[in-house]
Parts: structure tokens; sequence; C-alpha cells
């Protein structure tokens, strides 16, 4: 099942948010504008507005801040995306070159600051300090999780306690984050609200296990970008200290030496084929798959509703999903 | 007359945000500690803070409020020296070295990301809208005057004006907020607080002028930090803005080219003899202190104080520091 089909409950909702998303930056200086125009067609798949909405739609419906705060947790996704594609000298994001590769990385340090501060004044006019607080407190987790997981590249101590760590920060935080804020501006009690909640960590945990298999395993014309960015800027993702886990501790060493080294078409698939043999990748799998079931189990108790199945079956998505 | 000297009349606030500004911080991952420790060893001059702190002693006193929104403010223009001394490719900054030359370009950007999000973080706890709008608006222009100011690097079209309003955001801007912020949490009425707000603007304008001045003109064991670095980048300040417009028109290609060439001693010496024979640095200079004299006159009507003589005082410091 698409994305697309999934949503179709929040259809109209996710379509003003997609015309206002960038509409709305509207650069005072118009040599903005290019920059603006360009990230624009770097079209995302909108989850975490999606969980902000459908969590808003559970917990009794939405209200014109719902539609702000979704366009906050995008403009907030967006800003740290262009910052990340710069730390990994990335050229391509979804089949469009980077803000990086296309204006530099100078402007691009510039313009990820920009829609930060573009995100702040959308949700400083709301005039809700609870929002204020959790978003805030929410980017500071986020940095902190993208710092430590660079302080420790190449680091092959890395465990998965220290990397499903690294991930609740990095990118279930703000998953986390949308789901609470859905809930909140709506009104839901705080059992529904921290059920909400969970369910967006667990489920962001899993989206990261699964974005994570797929710059290993997934197809890069489905990507939209190279494969093998983590490993190659020193990353150690979960089928990776998996596979270190299940080696003999006197392979360990070589092997972590040909991981880091993978330039070659060779040793590239020599690593697939390692991963493939100790069925690391489906470990990661499965790992993600119960994450989601944890994320599911949450938001059982919620009455059903078509918001809620939608809430169900994007956890599936995120295990099955191949882009 | 030193800054102490100016400053002795809100010394014990000072030394409070000097205390509070980095354990304030107090990352919950202590791999950050090493990061904040190294910030903290940059000590600026903490002018936005003295601002906010003496247009609230102008506005009739100051609150707790003060200190968190000095805090605040020093913040977010260290968070703006981090990302800039990246796109600078500085290595020194105040005799330490930079955040990027010690911990390199992809950490700086996330730290400063951080520094950011901590300064909303105590920004939002204040539950102030008004605070968190005029930030967010503030520096959303300080980035777009950035973002113009490196668009246009290079550009030998840029003038006077140009120039002018890209400093007015990128540096006024945030002068002109910490006066607004000092005196509407002091109860300032309109006419007080437009009136503040103007002098933080002119100051904050005077006060880059003459830092693109002592770029050129300064000493460098004073400014603690290679000198040129503006011209080698490619930005052109005022006094070359002045120097080009002075030349007759058959010399301006052939001097731009050996301004952004200047990687010579002799260049550098050739350029400097033209900027003394045209009296450029000057004319920046005079521009300058018209500035101050206008900032000065906005806030003549108010009541004579100690913390308004500080305020004028430091519009003269601002003309007459050598770094």
């Amino acid at each position: 099942m698409s994305t697309e089909v999934i949503l179709e409950p929040i259809k109209d909702q996710m379509h003003e948010i997609e015309e206002r998303l960038y509409s709305d930056l509207s650069p005072a200086d118009k040599r903005l504008s290019d920059l603006v125009f360009h990230i624009s067609k770097i079209k995302g798949k909108r989850f975490r507005p999606a969980l902000l909405l459908l969590s808003g739609k559970c917990s009794g419906g939405l209200v014109p801040q719902h539609i702000d705060l979704a366009i906050v947790v995008e403009l907030i996704h967006t800003a740290t995306l262009v910052h990340d594609d710069i730390i990994d000298e990335a050229e391509v994001r979804r089949h469009v070159e980077t803000m990086n590769s296309k204006w530099g990385r100078e402007i691009s340090i510039l313009f990820g600051d920009y829609l930060f501060s573009r995100a702040y004044t959308i949700l400083s006019a709301l005039d809700s300090q609870i929002a204020t607080l959790i978003m805030s407190q929410t980017i500071n987790i986020l940095c902190e999780g993208e710092i430590v997981q660079f302080l420790r590249c190449y680091d092959t101590e890395v465990t998965e306690s220290d990397y499903l760590s690294i991930i609740e920060r990095k990118t279930a935080s703000l998953c986390a984050a949308s789901c609470k804020l859905g809930a909140i501006s709506s009104g839901a009690n705080k059992k529904l609200s921290e059920a909400l909640t969970n369910y967006g960590l667990k489920i962001g945990m899993a989206f990261q296990i699964i974005d994570d298999c797929l710059d290993v395993m997934g197809k890069e014309e489905e990507m939209g970008k190279p494969l093998n960015s983590d490993i190659q800027s020193g990353k150690l993702t979960l089928p990776f200290i998996r596979l270190v886990n299940k080696l003999p501790t006197d392979r360990k060493e070589s092997t972590l030496e040909l991981i880091f080294q993978n330039n070659s078409k060779d040793s590239k698939a020599a690593i697939a084929d390692l991963l493939v043999e100790h069925e690391a990748v489906d470990y990661a799998h499965e790992t993600a798959r119960q994450l989601v079931k944890k994320a599911q189990e949450e938001i059982s108790f919620i009455p059903d509703s078509v918001y809620k199945t939608a809430l169900l079956e994007l956890g599936d998505y995120v295990v099955r999903r191949e882009r």
C-alpha cells in the first residue's frame, strides 16, 4: 500500500501543507527565492506532518494550529537534511541535486539556519509556549544525537545500544514530538498523548533502521541517491554492528578494515555477501518490525477510526518500504 | 575608556551572564562538554548582552528575564560566529582556535545548530510570545543578510547602499533586537522602545563598519585573528567600495583584480597605499562616526543616568576601538 492510499483520510490537509510549505517562506529578499525554489523540488515523504495530523485526528480532530505545526516540523526536518547533506558531502537526494551540490556548502549552512528560523517564526506566531518548548527541546536532543553520531564515526566500539540511543535522538525524537504536538493541540489527555508520543518514538526508530538497511541493500534508482553513504562516512549502522557481533574475534578487525575501505566494487560485493551470510540485514529488519509492533500496541486502546488505521498502516509501510 | 569601565554600572549582571552563559548549556551527553568548554574559551565583548541590559536599565530597571534574554542573544550571536567561521574557513578567533579548526567543519555545523536550539529552549521557557517573535524574525533577517552577502561575493556592482543594507541585516538587526528586548521587558512605552531600537540598529551598523575597517587596517595581535579575511573571501566592504568609487573608470577593473588577488605581501601593501591615498578607510570611519552620532541623538531625550551615559559611551567606544 502506498502512502498516498494510507494517507487518503487526511489528503486535503496534506495538500494544504504541500501548498503552503514553501509559499509561506516567501523571502523578503528575492535573491533567496531561487534557493527556496530549489529546496521545494526535493520532495520528501512528509512523514512527520502525517504523524502530526493523524495524532491530532485520533485525539479529537484538527484545529488550524495543526497545519502550522505540521509545516514547522517539516521545515525543521528539511533544515537538518540541508545540514546533513553538507556533512555527508551528498550530491543527490531524491533524484535532485542537494543544496550544497547546487549552491555550495557556504550558502547551504546559512540556508539551513534560515529554514530553522522560519520554522521558529511560524511557531512563535502561534503563541503556544508548550509547542515552542517541545520543539526547542526536540531540536536540542536531535542536534545532540547528530553530534554524538559524528563523534563516534569510525569508532568500532559502537554497540547496538549506542546505535539505538543515537537514532532515538537524531530521528525518533522529531517523530515523537510530531505525534505529541498533534495530540496536545487537540486537547488529548495525558494517557492518549503519551501513547501517541511513544508510538512516534518507536516508529521513528524503525524508520531510521530501515533507512540504514536501504543504504546497504536498497536499489539506487528507487532511493534516488548513491548507496553505502553511511559506511563510507564511518557510521556503523545496525546491519554492520550485527555483522561484527556475529564474527569470530580473530576476523573482526580485518572485516572492519574491509568495511571502512569499501571503495571498490569487489569490496562492496564482499561486504554484501558477509551481511547476507550472517543475516545481518534480516536482523536489523526484524528489530524494526519489533519496534513497529510495539508502536502499534501503544495505540491499540484508541477507538477504531480511519485515522487510527492509517497510523497502524504507516507502521507496516515503514518496514516494507523500498525507498 | 575600556568597556569594563563603561559597563561598571551593570558589572554584577554582566558577571552573572558570564557565569551562566555556558554552565546553563550543560549538555545531557557528556561527549558534548568538550565542545562547550572550547567555545567558552572564545570570550567575546558581550556587546549585545550589554546593549540589552542598559536598555532595560534606561527603561525602568531589570527583571530576571533580562538576564535570560541577554544569554539568549549572546548564544544566538555565538551560533552565527561558529557558522561564519566555517564559511570563512577561519582558523583563529580572539587568539583561540575556531571550532572548525579544532573540531572540524562537520561538528561545527551541528554545534552551531545546537547553540541556536539551546537559545530557543531558554527563550521558550520565558513564555514571552513577543520575545520569541522578535528573536525569530531577527534571526530570519540576519540569515537573509548573511546569504545575500555571500551571494554577492566578488560582485563588483555592490554599492555603498547595498553594503549598508547587508550589514543592517547581518549585524545591526541583532543589536537592535537586543535593545528592543531590553526595553520591552522593562515595560518601556512605544517612544522609548523605538528610540532604543533605533539606537541599537545604528550603533550595530557602526560596529560592523569599524569591524570591516579593522580587518583592513587593524593590528593582527590586537585582533587575535589574521587580517584581510573579508576581501580574501570576496566581500567588498565599505573601504573598498569607497576606493573603487573614487578611482577613474579606466583604473577600476585592474584595481579590483588586484584587490581580489591580494595574496602577496606586495599586493597587500599596494592596496593599503591606495586605501590611504583615497582616504577610503577615513571615509568608512566617518560614516561610522555619523551613525554613532545619530544613535546617540535617538536617545538624547531619555533622562540622564549612569546607564544612559554608558550607552552614549559605548557609541564612542565602538568607533574608537582597536579590536
